[in-house]
């Protein structure tokens, strides 16, 4: 173990990450015990120093962070083991036989990062299952489908907040590989090149709830590619959530109205009780450009690093830190904003028709109708669209009126009236009537209340299979942490009976 | 589909990604010729049109990019498409049938990424194998390892070479999950809101070789993530490479004089051909600083993009190539350096010993031998290094005089002789003699001769099965694309002779 | 000079930077004209020689980048001394005393990064200017000011306008200081650390119109942080402009219907005339990515490098370059698409009522005139608001109707009338007439029309001093090199009559 | 003012930066005090309320932070004003008349950064002033100078750190150039279009010792580039420490060991205590990476916003309050580990010949003397490198033998001997013995130890007028503060007795 000597001049607090320390702390202590527990049961120490060691480590764990004073110390690994030597005795510094703090750091950032992602996974789902309820309860409502923030085709909000659904449905996929590639344990590498003592890298493994250990030692402390990963897996989900967030702040702009945010998700002022101020969708997005920063942070400080550990990788902890600060409860946030959201239906479906947004459809049922070739086809509309379309209103004139005027606009550009060539006003009708107009679009993936409620019933079941998925490691980490307290429990009750008369608290 | 209306005022060129125009090319005479065989087979154009058109794609193909006269159009879709029209005539427009933009730039990204992120593994195979190969001829290569770029403890080469290969076996997973994640087909999804033709999307989809269709049409042409995923793996692989590539520079410095760096990848000048500069390896580390470059940039600008398709995507193109281009190569450079490196197996081992570096070990086999506790242990080295640990030399005595040292530190110490508590010269020679010191960490993960001979034959296992993987992938995309020219074949063979004046070149 | 050797397995295409290549040609033949000047007239190299290699320097100028042949050499100052000196022999290689490659780049960069800050700050007054234009002719032109996008305060349009331009000044000011710090001359640092020829570094710093020379050898062939500067001052600059972007693109959407952008700075659809695509805004929006992008590449290539030169640096240059090409056209087109703005002065106007706007003002008026508390006031026209504030309507009631309920308010909540403590109808219908409201904010820097047309005065005079700055650093650098070409004239008038056979082109 | 209802649901936390706040603690107080002042001085709020809110202030002053419990409110303005109400009663309200929180807290975040610049410009002439003394204690230390990591030509030390004292010269300028633009004051814009109260904002600009207003109520509210500016020039300073870093790290490993760290800026273990783990300089590398991350931050966050204030601004200010904390003690860090380096000079000196660095000299010494071409001299060099250049040691023969072996050589090469073309012995000796070799090097900026002296001697004059720029700024904001608690004396003096029982502490 390095230490650094103290001094009158020594700028202590230069060395210290104290937050990152905070939240390693309870994985500290349970990466302690396991590694005690195969201490003991290798033979590497004896029963009763493992004793007085796990006792005295259950003391710290009662204690909490708060007790250890982290200040008086340049981290955390060594607060503990001070603070334990100062409760049992010598004995306590026979804890860190066969490790070093570059793998004792590395397995506690590993396992608190798991427990991080595996709260967030739980959280996504979370969401994901509102926006499902929403989907379901609007797969009618029809709403303008923005191009360029242009109207350009209806489309139904079950659709729309299903393409957020399929995102986040690939967030939850990335940071479920992510997990897959955190959850290894690197102890047992000691400082770079394993140990001469007959551990059992796969016993503390199996304690500790890991998936596997990481084999090789030297790359067991150097790498911090699992940290980059989880970074970048929190960039683009808080990406996908800032796109998200924006629509909810454009929507609830006056100028748009589109939804109604809770009261508890708006600031508003006593004399402007008009203005709802989205604050915490203005912070959503915000918060995705402080993911970006912990990710080109720590992207920078690994850059060019030679092996094995060097104390920038310090610096990069608490940046994961912070990136889960910021994304953890941004979901949780964008979930109880969109849980009270109130959408305004009538005016997402009288801004539907702004723009004449049938066009397009107009145009292909033309084309299907009629076999005119494509640009005809679009000129024809388009030339329809300037008498009748509407740029911030609904002028759509019925099904007969439309047909006259398409026939009269196509005899000049066509030479030939379509009416002629076979468009009904039955198939005008459809175009037009926007409802008619969605419907219609029931191909595969489309925004036909059809389809969406099929979208919906799969989605329901992956949803599901996901959820279980997330409670299946849950399980498994828990269980592991059982039979680690367990293993602690049967060492301690085999053990001599101990009397250290430390008592920290 | 858009258009700009060209006017004298007007600066196309600024609307303009002319690289990653024709980076997409191919990709796009593949997605065209796709559709329009499923427009076809579905009967939505007719067989003769469909004839014209493939027969002018086969035209276009053949002219290349060069041919299409990009500079006159906004964007590759659009010179494609007006090229068709000037070939076979108005018919070409029929071709953009049931399909916009927006959907085709999300499918050529995706099938171009996919010919890159092939390559790409297929490269790393290479660079793995290199390293193992490497590792294989430097089983019991003894070297300093390092921790804070300080001597740490003898490691041997193979453990070293070995680190950076399991890295970068996991640099291959998160390539392989960008993959999975990448080959889905947007097609169908039209400019956001699906399409009232009867097509089949999942004909496209079987015909370009994606493995499933990305189905929610408004989340098909809005999504980047794959492109972010991407760029992330990328940019993780690239911080791997800098640290080895940090580590050739290093190590071909006079000062270290580990390693002599190929001719090929060495710059050196007339007068002084002693100093060979590590271009290569300099620019490796540095294109990691571009990777990271064009990763801030793509997230930044799918930040807080409403749904669905902006303009803004346009421009995380280019640096998904940029980052392509950066990647790629360093790969091959990497491989290509290693391969021709010829490692100073003298200066390793001489160096070694520099520090004192048995120290560790030392101490460990005091604490198995004689049971004195880790801290006295670590005061009795402490002690002995002072008087015989060279910090540039191996100044270590022969076993018995350490034995006699030891025992006069620690009756000093400890009071007691560690000779008497059973510590034999034996062991202290095993820790002393670096080979043996090196042999006895034969932990799971540790630096010793069979135990990274066990690694190697473990990752011989391992990367077979990954070139496997890649092979199948690679397979699955070829066999499709064969798929797709026999469809075009029997479309053509089928189709009635088509006269159609337009040459191209 | 290092040379890599050429061999069948280099990637020598690894090693170039092709269009940063092409960018530094100018500014390469300038230096080395300088330089040879120098030397000639320092009597380092003889007048003949002088004569030889500034003839064939002529020729390659005229030849241009396409003529040497990039593709055969490593980079650009290879390829042009190769040329040279198939040009005019072994004398060539005279061009290359008392300099190294190192100092050589960094004057090239120095020197094509100056011109490139002029055109831009030029380009930046222009669109300044157009602000100001604007600004002007909108200076009664009422609009809601925005807050979290609701609805805040009415404003004017001039005093929204006026706020990009001051932002837009800092910008000025920025580039210009990065401009002073670029304008330096690091040749004559040879390859680090100078050299023993006779040479006059302030010779060269003249002739090239640098305003200084950039003094120890190391720090000049070392640094990049001139580079680094200018990339924060367009990220900043981009930044500003994407802000501006944003705007563009919310009030051109149908819902705000602000503005409507010219035609040649907009895309639209043949079917769908009334969908207008602010594709330009769009792009100077991600376009600011781009910029960040460049900007966290270079800086984390920057980062850790140990002095002096590596060929990292190299890598720089590109990010510098591709910022450049962003960002220059960016203010162009921003410019153009601002001057080809029509604003809709209606639509500004009936939407400033939106959210009872006036309500501020009608609070503060309540306070001055009567005294009361600033809470009591809030709540009066809290309560008020929610009577008469529409969300989206002007429903604001005349001053007498609105002084009655104020009063009833008022008795309920205050238990007296306002009317009674002096609030008269007069200063309530200045309150809530807008035009009125804004011209009472006639402080200093607010939004009423006179303080606006003194904001616009003021700011004339500073532009022109500005445009005049630019103009001076312009015609110092035009009046150099002019210096450069008569002391080349010089050389050659009283050099021997010299004829080589050689002719590029 | 905006308040978010407190609800059962609502997730306060999200909401609130408390570091920042805390940060930003002094800087509101004294804003409000310069604010209630310049009320009170116009009329517009009565002495009486004046007096009550400023012995409130006085009283939250005295608190502290701690005293006003932000975690019970949203922000640090709302938990003041509450407590200030507490303290004062309803009257506290009146100190919000006239402004709003978006232009107080722009305010402050100004105001708080102007101190931190403060800070940083003097700890950075402290770290420039500890750059000089070694470098005066250095002029004629040799050492090996470096490119792409290795030797290149023999320099000085002097030459080599005043390399770095440059680079920060501008660092420093920079600096000063954030602080001017940050040193301007936003308060009187209100929530963004100013008052209608006849405020003086020219009164509050000079009782906060700002340098001006910033004039534009909309801009002063919208804009944070002077942040961005501020976390640019962090990032340049930071690059230029983390190379100096890197320098040192490599410096004091084994293999270089040209200086050993004090022993308070290593770490190094009890069992090997010739290990010296640079870990302060690995943090300042590492830190680099942690201010590219917050620079990165920032401008993601700061990118489209439209105008005017948008809550994603909060955001940003934690970003910068974590870049002052990482660079601030940065700077201080370099300092006290190079006050406490001791450099080996011995070893300096020595590995300054490896690699026959002489070569470039000797070259060049031999066109000067015998004019022959540059490539013929190369070529001459070239041969004698090979004969008598070392890799890693000094093998260079002295001066007679040297020319003797350069007439051999160049009489094959050249078919003359050199010696016959003029060279002498005497310039032989002089480019083969390094301190002569550098001793040449005088030219402009060179490494010779006349030429370093001179540099020093201009630098120091140049440090003590950045010294002298620091104090002037640091006195104006002193005397501008005192100037401002004059005024609330004076205030509070004639005030009329005031009773208010409320006491916090």
């Amino acid at each position: 173990m390095n230490l650094i000597i103290p001094s009158a001049h020594i700028n202590m607090e230069y060395l210290r990450s104290p937050e990152a320390d905070r939240w390693l702390f309870n994985a500290d202590i349970l990466v302690d015990k396991a590694h005690v527990v195969m201490l003991c049961e290798q033979g590497i120490i004896r029963e009763e120093d493992a004793v007085a060691i796990l006792k005295g480590l259950q003391e710290i764990e009662r204690g909490g962070v708060a007790a250890i004073k982290l200040e008086e110390y340049e981290d955390l690994h060594t607060a503990i083991e001070a603070t334990l030597i100062k409760l049992v005795g010598e004995v306590g510094g026979r804890m860190h036989t066969a490790r070093s703090r570059n793998d004792e750091v590395a397995t506690c950032i590993r396992l608190a990062l798991r427990e991080e992602l595996l709260k967030m996974l739980k959280e996504l789902n979370g969401l994901r299952r509102t926006l499902l309820k929403l989907a379901a309860a609007h797969t009618t409502t029809i709403m303008p489908g923005f191009t360029h923030l242009q109207h350009a085709q209806p489309t139904t909000l079950a659709h729309h907040l299903l393409a957020h659904f399929d995102a986040l449905s690939r967030d939850f996929e990335r940071l479920l590989d992510a997990y897959r590639r955190t959850n290894l344990c690197p102890l047992g590498a000691a400082a770079l090149a394993g140990t001469g003592f007959e551990i059992s890298r796969e016993r503390v493994c199996e304690l500790l709830g890991f998936d596997d250990i990481i084999e090789n030692s030297m790359d067991a402390v150097s790498t911090r590619d699992f940290l980059l990963e989880a970074l970048s897996a929190f960039a683009i989900l808080m990406t996908d959530l800032s796109r998200l967030a924006e629509e909810l702040i454009l929507w609830s702009a006056p100028e748009f109205r589109f939804v109604r945010l809770p009261d508890e998700y708006t600031s508003f002022s006593s004399i402007m009780p008009q203005k709802r101020n989205p604050d915490f969708a203005e912070l959503v997005r915000a918060r995705c450009g402080t993911v970006l920063g912990c990710m080109a942070a720590a992207f920078a400080i690994c850059k060019a690093l030679p092996y094995s550990y060097n104390r920038d990788l310090q610096e990069a902890t608490p940046h994961l830190l912070n990136a889960v600060r910021a994304t953890l409860p941004s979901i949780s946030v964008m979930r109880g904003m969109l849980e009270g959201c109130s959408f305004n239906v009538e005016e997402l479906r009288r801004k539907a028709a702004w723009g004449f947004t049938a066009a397009t459809e107009l145009a292909d049922v033309i084309v299907r109708g009629t076999g005119v070739p494509f640009r005809t086809a679009h000129k024809i509309v388009g030339a329809f669209s300037k008498k009748f379309g509407g740029e911030v209103a609904d002028v759509t004139p019925d099904a007969n009126t439309a047909l006259r005027a398409l026939d009269e606009l196509s005899l000049e550009i066509l030479g030939e009236k379509l009416s002629e060539r076979g468009l009904s006003a039955e198939e005008v009708r459809h175009a037009l009537d926007l409802e008619e107009n969605v419907r219609m679009r029931s191909v595969k993936g489309g925004p036909s209340p059809s389809e969406v409620e099929r979208m919906i019933r799969e989605r329901e079941d992956r949803l599901k299979k996901d959820e279980g998925a997330v409670e299946l490691r849950e399980a498994g980490a828990r269980d592991a942490l059982k039979k680690l307290e367990q293993a602690v429990g049967s060492i301690l009750s085999r053990g001599v009976r101990l009397s250290f008369a430390g008592r920290l608290f």
